[in-house]
């Protein structure tokens, strides 16, 4: 209720500011039976860490995973496992600029006036810290989920844009530089372009495209809780999200029907997927696949106008180790809560039929 | 779990076929206390039902709710409000050449695989049809929410895109024309557009834009139930929606932190809003707003090549009364689910302190 | 939340009052495919409704259960099943001389101290009448759960106690008398006795023992979902009932761990069965039974002093038709909560392993 | 879902078994603001914690809680409290005996049916360890709860019952002696009979009682989620209970409705309190109380036949530290689980009225 859950039968809980001692989480209601490779939960932290290019936080938190329960001789046992992260970096005082003003565009006001006051080191609980916890869940659901291949990448920065079908595209070099784009050229030119923001002290936003393959037929649920709107709640909980679009999208509204619509072929596959892989909340078996939009992040490192708590204007200077464009970091957290989202539906799905 | 829920405290629960005896829905969580105008409720379902214009479905359903409990004397009473709508001009004979094969971009194909078998008449659950639950439960929490304005209007029909900011839209305008846009000379192109793609047999997208005025600070929760994730889910609940994005949304991504921030004045509103008035998940007393993209309605009145349950290609006529353009009725829907959501954050809001 | 939803993935939500338009609810989760008889729902409603015989209250209400939705063609379809119960023979006015008063150990006070205000014709959202729409889901799922056997019974009633272990009962004997008691002998000192408490205007309270057998390994879930915790707050949700137990119950108390073990057959099964059936909150293959107790009825036909709103003493006269023991009649309520406790579980344990 | 949540606003989520690396938990929705006084969640864990007398499990677990997230400046700030306890003392070796065998009462053979394998040390999840956890959280709701006071006690050791009522007994003896039996005589014979049991290696039941005073009118939801009902639910969760029973509970029965009924006094209470504190689900301001039936623990350090993996008969000898009693340990869990009820409904009556 409170927010910090995700899932219904495959369930994350999180917990954790990005100041505390530690931030973690529970995941409940995962199948029993799974021989699980920690090292690549591990590898899936990584992706998400700072300091791993240029182009990101230059912050040092080796991100080290703790398990504590829930596993036995190499196998989820189905009782919840627990795991833990512990804060090794934090430099509190990096932030004691924050605690009486309000950053512009941050939660630092809201978190005043919906909690009485705020645990502002680092943002707190709203610091986008808390998304290691997800790609540690994320990195078990896919293990469970071993068919399912889930692949995001970054299909744009600020005004550049990959304009290439996915189909032409090859996952395999997603992981090759360091903006997570996989035409190598335009990552190239996305990465120079974060540069010179980074030299501004400014940032800028991104989209990452995912796309989901393998997906069994009938995941998804008919009314509220259709397979795309519990994947596009997903994707609006990542921090700096703005939109969310699958199959034709926003494009697919200046198309007529006989246009937009996807033609069967004879063994239920559709010549078209406009549909984006859900029809109807259902996966239908083709491809899954939607762009999430993210903002520029509002950390700018230059001097800006802002209010303190008692409604009066300072200026303060943006400071801090922060990243120019959050998207290659977001693309093993939209991943993993893409990972989320089906091993949920994949469970719930075992209870439609007799 | 089976998603004919929606809501935590203010809880939405719907059943109801388009062609079975009756559809409806109950509403458990509501505050005792509301005096409730009946008849705005009816109002909200004319918004929505069908025949109600030359550019909408023929179908004449009156669409007449009945209300069982909790509600006495004039009040809710805090006990569950029970409702149905019953059906009485279903005529299912126009389904029956649907009944073994399976119509392009609808659910037809993705019901049986689900679930072994489906009510093939005017497509069972999957009609949007049941939507007009929804219109009934959003009708009651917009009057538990009353100090709360929400306007949602069709932005956008096909290539047809109204560019003005809603801060120059007079919403008094919304139900003046059939279309539901508040630019009366922009209304009459879209309409003139919709006549003609109707011609054709033929169906065309569209968005809807929501404006939320008057919100309190604090609404939203942290991480995974962010106010603008919830209002997304919400929205790509509903049939044909394709995309969402809030605030700057898919535009803020070319944009710089520097341009994209909003600068706060001394009373904690903000100069610009590209925020969207959500900041980390949670309501800052800016206006709300967020679009939905409605992709064409799936059946055109069109000869078109399927195939049926043995897998065999088929040719079939569409032919029913159907919505050329979807977008003029789902306006009321959209409004009822924004209502939904902000009733239920309303309630949630009042535990966040001591 | 609000307290009207029952289960999880078999999930049922009522509403209604005793003196409104209608009650019924929405069973959401239930499997597609189960081929239902109808009748025997109606014959479940039967056997709870008033009338039936001297013993239960004379009141006249037909209770036909009316379904909107849900079921096509003789089967369930996966989608919500809607439905209803109309109220046709409320008489409210028996109830004016409680408008203002609180009867003494019934909801009234609490009500109006809750809510503000209370529907108090007939007890409105408290009455027990409620249950009949528990008595129609769990006719479904007990159709589910065609191999399980669910059989409840009274075994006492004041101080009249059935002693006899229920292995040397013959459960065919339950609905051969109106106490539905498998002892016909019992049955028929309990019958008169009950009739005795009526002519003098009172009530008395009992225990219905619930036998389910057939159960397979492994229902439940390990800590909080227990499913001996889950059938005790399904049957302390029943109205007038003050306590549960299971397997050895409060009796087991006394007893030291040396006799009170299960031991093992080389099949699994145990020799004993102090358990219940669950070990560890988890179905072990064995007989699960455990006892209700329901207090008796706080309506009496007799004159008692009490308060009104304004905290005035008043004199008032019990009257309308009531049951002098709530047992017989509770009988099918403690199945049909059984049945849906099972139900849930069933379908969660699909989930339990990859 | 899977059970290892307990509460709906105010939700404790735990993880952890018997020897795995820690054991802890997650709870979500605590409100911001509270002071919290971390010692007395300490002091509440030693009053769990083994060792801690003669007639408890001499095993030595220090279980030292730390505090990871949701607490800054010493107030609680509305994001979740993870908190875990690590495991120092645990002695696997001494469980290698049950690794291929099934210990009778014991939820090993369940869990070996359910989910394919275990792990076996220690018992586990099924082991109480587990309700550390709820200590922990119980001891925040405690905090959050200031003016309600919930005392738990030893009423029933075996046959020796204390048949004294509540309100003659003095709730500040029960910390002065190793029982938890406010009657200091009635506790020195009970200590004296566990200390017989422990010295036979066998081990015995009893009962506990909870009262709850000073509760405010209101808590409870009337219909599923009974007051009574969760609090039933939540102590039949806790290992080893095998009853529930508030108010006048199975005594009732035998009581004529013009005897049990609860007359009222001018100012809303009553002047007996045959009800518990709760009328139809909902807390009448009255105190609340209940028993608890536990059975006596399933080890038993003596010889005993049972059951291998492979069906076959084995003998074998009960040993480890275990408790000849449970009840003593069992006092402050029972009031944990008391505090998250009330906690959670003090929340949830937040959202009943406009």
């Amino acid at each position: 209720m409170a927010g910090n859950s995700f899932g219904q039968l495959f369930k994350l809980t999180t917990f954790g500011e990005s100041h505390g001692k530690a931030l973690g989480g529970i995941i409940d209601g995962c199948p029993a039976g799974i021989v699980l490779d920690l090292d690549k939960i591990q590898e899936e932290l990584n992706r998400r860490k700072p300091g791993q290019s240029a182009i990101v936080t230059q912050r040092k938190e080796p991100d080290t995973v703790e398990i504590y329960s829930g596993i036995f001789e190499g196998k989820t046992t189905g009782t919840p496992i627990g795991f833990a992260i512990h804060n090794t970096n934090q430099k509190s005082k990096d932030y004691s600029h924050i605690k009486d003003s309000y950053r512009p565009s941050h939660a630092d006001y809201v978190y005043d006036q919906k909690y009485g006051f705020r645990d502002y080191r680092g943002g707190g609980r709203s610091s986008a810290r808390e998304t290691a916890s997800r790609v540690v869940a994320g990195a078990i659901a896919k293990q469970f989920l071993s068919e399912i291949k889930i692949n995001a990448f970054v299909s744009q920065v600020g005004g550049m844009k990959l304009d290439k079908p996915y189909k032409e595209l090859d996952f395999s070099k997603i992981e090759s530089n360091a903006v997570r784009c996989p035409d190598t050229e335009m990552a190239q030119k996305m990465e120079d372009y974060i540069k010179s923001i980074k030299k501004e002290g400014d940032t800028i936003g991104g989209v990452i495209t995912c796309v989901i393959q393998n997906v069994p037929i009938g995941l998804g649920e008919p009314v509220f809780d259709k397979l795309h709107a519990r994947l596009g709640e997903a994707m609006l909980s990542i921090n700096a999200v703005k939109g969310f679009e699958y199959g034709s999208g926003f494009a697919g509204v200046t198309m007529k029907g006989s246009e937009h619509n996807d033609a069967f072929n004879t063994d239920g596959t559709t010549k078209t997927n406009r549909s984006g892989g859900v029809q109807g909340g259902i996966s239908n078996g083709m491809d899954i696949y939607f762009n999430v939009a993210f903002k520029p992040v509002a950390t700018v490192l230059q001097s800006y106008e802002t209010i303190n708590k008692e409604g009066e204007k300072v200026t303060t200077q943006g400071k801090g180790r922060h990243d120019p464009c959050v998207v290659p970091r977001a693309v093993p957290i939209v991943e993993a809560m893409a990972a989320l989202v089906l091993a949920d539906y994949s469970l719930l799905a075992r209870t439609n039929k007799i």
